[in-house]
């Protein structure tokens, strides 16, 4: 049988590889193991349902420390009518002594076996033998009591916890620590837990370096074992990570039958070509069956799915697995290279897996509905998965999507939740409700500051020192007047801002009014700081002024990249074209777009450009050489409604903070003096 | 100073502990290391912000298995005036060639210095040497292409993910598997993060014997050491379980003092009586400072803070603590006996602790805010923390109070949440809303199943099997007619119930009816099961009848135990009484009640009481001997409104499976012929 690249759904695909393995007798719990009940069981999943050998209490335990006393020996006693008993030791042979008798027990001493019930120490006089009060409360002579008390009352009877043969735990119980004393408690000392399956990560792909490599163009850090790896351990996988393996189908076929010889699962991550998939599946169709080659999810699509054939593996595996595994199969599945493909594959396909061999239930994320902050466009057959920020501004839960892009892991790192575009939708708009599965507990999310705007490296320093403060920085980088419109529809707490007013020479305050009318503002200066032209080390155009980006300037065939339409840095540059009366046409790669300063930096660092208009803080990250033109200041835009709300008093705190003013200064080319100035009031 | 035990706010007594440590230098992460950047890496906490050494991708990369293009020479190509280039390789010196130009790229690959676009392998078509279509797609001699690029279509420019300088990671967060991708990504292979906390554990007390020990009146099993380790080790500290010192001052002195010059923290848990606290006490304030003898939070008052000196700790700790620890204080917490005390002294204590320690945000439970199923009555004075079970029946979020006892570990393993009623209230009435901070995530919430009513030892069996068909059984106790109670309240799914109508001789009906008015209802049966007495093995009584219960009868002087009020057996029990014409009163013990059918056979078990009427299979779990006098039928009911809900499908399911079946028959005296029978559907 031989299956082509051929998306087909994501149930579907699901569906196929579990027949597969009930056919393989695979869909089951791998194994038992019986482990020491110690802290290393935490985390594990019990195999079988846990009866109580033994009670607890295993004997009727004194709850205090006092006297026991049978109960119908205290009837009658009153406060202006004592009864007093004698107290025996519990050696005492009580056919000797005279009813009423008593004894001390501590707090968990066996009640004596004519006792039924216990009088608190501190609710009886202690008497010598000649009937005085005595210091010795815990060895007198007799006790005076003033209150009758009622049977058992201050006894723990026996199983009052736990009874002999009931249920403690079932079968399939991910272990908690109070579980771990409820099963000693009920007289287990070792436990039975399902093995861990063991899965084989094998990174293969010819352009692959392992970290740590000194890069040159075209190696790609091999990092995607090291995530798999994290996964499956904390999926309660046993995971194996293989060296890198080139792409030589030999190599790979040898390495893949070793592994699935001596492994539950093997994952074959293979680069992220389109022909890099091709030997994947054509290995899986030369070892066993291919069941699966494509699916119709985003990001992911290029996953196989399929069995391999290893005579051998029983052997292998027989030492630690009490139930007989007489498969001689072994699941393969072909993750994607990109790594946010790879890691939503395991996600996907790998944790219901391991879910079922360790026989607990799958993973399920919790979920809620959060209002889109911008439109999403997603290939109606797909189920399109979109990483989101998630961050409650004002009494709506936004979810603001990241970037799509599947080479981006850094989306993942930011990301508080998944946001599913079902298949069968072309995708959704801005302000339409959608489910977002949280990464994050909600409690997390309600302290994190949305902030949006235009782009500046004091902003990672901001989301540096506030993790410190228990806060959380999520921005967006939409340039300033993007930031000003989102900041109108309710969608984040703070914009940061620099958006020259040409006709007056004052920042910001026009454009708020502009884009957010009606809406009352604080208005607080972040920084001052120089803009320029951003160059490579040593110029080597001997670029001056924004006089030499144009084709009509020196001629010296200068490549610019701007910043998108929107961003203060490209008003300000239009500003002073204009001044110059320079036409944009004039410029070549005028048209040609970045995000933030860094984008623009980055740029001219791998001489897709010559130079752009940027931040000093920019060229410094990049070691490239910059050219001060011009100064501006940064100011933060929020608006009243959130500028006394405790989530963002920790933010204010930090522009007071001079460790966090020290840091900012450190930068080149920024200016502290003018930090935390009030600019505008409403 | 002295301390004497007097319970300060729990609040108060934070701050104590703080500033103690605050003052000794301790209030901060106690120290830094360098890890290498591996699985184990999961779950650590970053020491420093991880700043970004290389760009990711740090080149501009192909996006596509395609033909890397300059995006000029596309322009004008169209479905009928298609453009032709030639293909380089590239090792070719492109100054001997001709543009338009192109060069085959796979994925990932390096784009050519001269081209700045990529036209995916799909949307060309591939020529031979004399301009004919090729089947060699990757090494053709030129392509034709029927439509435009733009520039820096289908790539990947430098930095698209990471931009070497940008913060990757702030300090104190908590590393995940994605985290550790983008950390190699931007160029480390070793991360700095907070050292684990090292906390030693000292089970103190002569009473304790280790898990596993055969047990005698009055040992108590030692298995706090292993909850509170297994906590330790969940929060991300250190644990050391120190083996048992019994109650020797000069011992525990010693163990302290050796225990603090190796840890960060010393956790002595002392046995639960009064007298072993003071006990601790003495050895705090003889080592260092006591701080708080007594804290006013249930369960766990008598807790114990204080810190121990010891000069010689700087030099153990020198090695794995790049901070110096200029401190001689260790940190001591004396944690109470009890099991359930000992787990919440920990969570909150200890938890805030380790988490400043180690630099991460404090735990935080999600809350919710549910309905309190029963009257909850607490001391004014405490925060009191009510273990609680919590569900959803109908469209109200339920908290049902579970045993209260501190030495009730199975509440802790059996809570969904903690419901804190805070000092200043003497309690909650039933039905008023209590905030939960659950344990457990909502969906595992929504998938429980509120059982109430009488007990069985089949709802222990069904609670095993369902926890294989991903539901969970949450029963209650509380009699067939609270039961029924329960249900009209809209407090439970299902109920238990085995109520003989003594008029009809039929069960359950006329009492549904009755308690249940207006509410229809779906009666199913579930077992015939056997009712008797259960005696002492060998029955030393010689017991044969109701009539051998009666002081009036042979006057064996038979002590009685019986079940609560409004319980299936015991309407039975004065049923069969009022037949016989015994007169309650006659009877020793009846008042005496119990709850459940295994607290009745426990009592006998313990020679508390002679006999009780239960079930045969109460008997056989404690190795008693039982007279079978009677059969009874016991259904389960369910509210219509339920009956077809997805989440009792399972349970519906369970009746007619055979291996269910055969596993409630191997219970004594019972009878699965009826089982799933209809008695009633409304």
């Amino acid at each position: 049988m031989s299956v082509y690249l051929h998306d087909i759904p994501l149930s579907q695909a699901q569906e196929r590889l579990r027949q597969a393995l009930q056919e393989a007798d695979l869909w089951r719990v791998l194994g038992v193991e019986e482990i020491p009940l110690d802290e290393n069981a935490l985390g594990r999943v019990t195999a079988e349902p846990i009866w109580a050998e033994v009670s607890s209490p295993h004997y009727h335990a004194s709850a205090m420390d006092g006297f026991a006393v049978k109960a119908g020996d205290t009837n009658g006693a009153q406060p202006s009518s004592p009864i007093q008993l004698s107290v025996v030791s519990n050696r005492s042979s009580i056919s000797n002594l005279q009813s009423p008798i008593s004894q001390y027990v501590d707090t968990g001493d066996p009640l004596p076996g004519w006792a039924n019930a216990v009088i608190p120490i501190e609710n009886v006089e202690s008497l010598d033998e000649h009937g005085e009060i005595t210091s010795a409360i815990r060895s007198p002579a007799s006790i005076r009591i003033r209150a009758s008390v009622t049977p058992w009352s201050h006894v723990r009877p026996l199983g009052e916890d736990i009874v002999a043969t009931q249920l403690v735990l079932p079968t399939g119980h991910v272990l908690r620590p109070a579980d771990l004393g409820a099963i000693a408690a009920s007289g287990h000392q070792t436990i039975k837990v399902a093995r861990k399956p063991k899965v084989a990560i094998l990174p293969t792909g010819t352009e692959l370096v392992p970290i740590g490599s000194k890069l040159k163009a075209g190696d790609i850090l091999e990092y995607n074992s090291l995530v798999i790896a994290s996964q499956i351990k904390q999926m309660g996988g046993e995971p194996t990570r293989y060296p890198i393996t080139k792409d030589d189908f030999d190599l790979i076929c040898g390495r893949v039958q070793e592994a699935a010889q001596t492994h539950d699962l093997v994952l074959l991550n293979a680069g992220s070509s389109a022909g890099a998939e091709d030997f994947s599946s054509r290995v899986v169709e030369k070892l066993g069956t291919l069941l699966v080659h494509g699916v119709a999810v985003r990001p992911g699509h290029p996953v196989i799915l399929g069995m391999i054939n290893c005579q051998s593996k029983i052997e292998n595996r027989k030492s630690d697995n009490l139930i007989p595994d007489t498969s001689h199969l072994t699941p393969i599945i072909g993750v994607p290279g990109y790594p946010v493909s790879a890691a939503l594959t395991i996600d996907i396909f790998v944790e219901p897996l391991l879910a079922k061999w360790l026989g607990r239930r799958p993973l399920e994320l919790p979920t809620e509905e959060a209002t889109l902050t911008r439109k999403l466009v997603s290939p109606a057959g797909d189920d399109d998965f979109v990483r989101v920020a998630v961050g409650r501004v004002g009494d709506k839960l936004l979810a603001a999507p990241l970037s799509r892009g599947a080479g981006v892991i850094t989306s993942l790192v930011q990301a508080d939740g998944l946001a599913l575009i079902p298949s069968g939708t072309q995708g959704m708009e801005a302000g339409e409700k959608v489910q977002v599965r949280l990464y994050r507990n909600k409690s997390e999310i309600e302290k994190t500051i949305f902030c949006i705007g235009s782009h500046d490296l004091t902003l990672d320093l901001i989301a540096q020192f506030l993790a410190e403060h228990d806060r959380r920085l999520a921005s967006a980088n939409v340039g300033s007047q993007g930031g000003l419109v989102a900041l109108r529809r309710g969608e984040a707490h703070i914009a940061g801002s620099h958006l020259l007013d040409t006709q007056t020479g004052e920042y910001n305050i026009s454009y708020i009014r502009q884009y957010m009318p009606n809406i009352p503002v604080k208005v607080v200066a972040l920084v001052g700081r120089d803009q320029g032209l951003i160059v490579r080390k040593g110029n080597p155009k001997g670029i001056k002024s924004l006089g030499d980006l144009a084709g009509t300037g020196q001629g010296r065939g200068v490549q610019f990249v701007n910043r998108q339409r929107g961003a203060g840095t490209r008003v300000l540059l239009d500003y002073h074209l204009n001044l110059m009366t320079i036409s944009p046409d004039s410029i070549a790669g005028y048209y040609q777009e970045e995000y933030t300063h860094l984008g623009v930096a980055a740029a001219v660092a791998s001489e897709r450009a010559d130079c752009g208009l940027g931040v000093a803080a920019a060229a410094q990250a990049l070691d490239l050489d910059f050219i001060p033109l011009f100064q501006e200041r940064y100011d933060l835009v929020i608006p009243k409604l959130f500028a006394d709300d405790d989530l963002l008093a920790p933010l204010f705190d930090l522009l007071a903070d001079s460790r966090f003013q020290e840091a900012v200064s450190r930068l080149k080319g920024y200016d502290v003096s003018v930090m935390g100035n009030s600019i505008l009031e409403d």
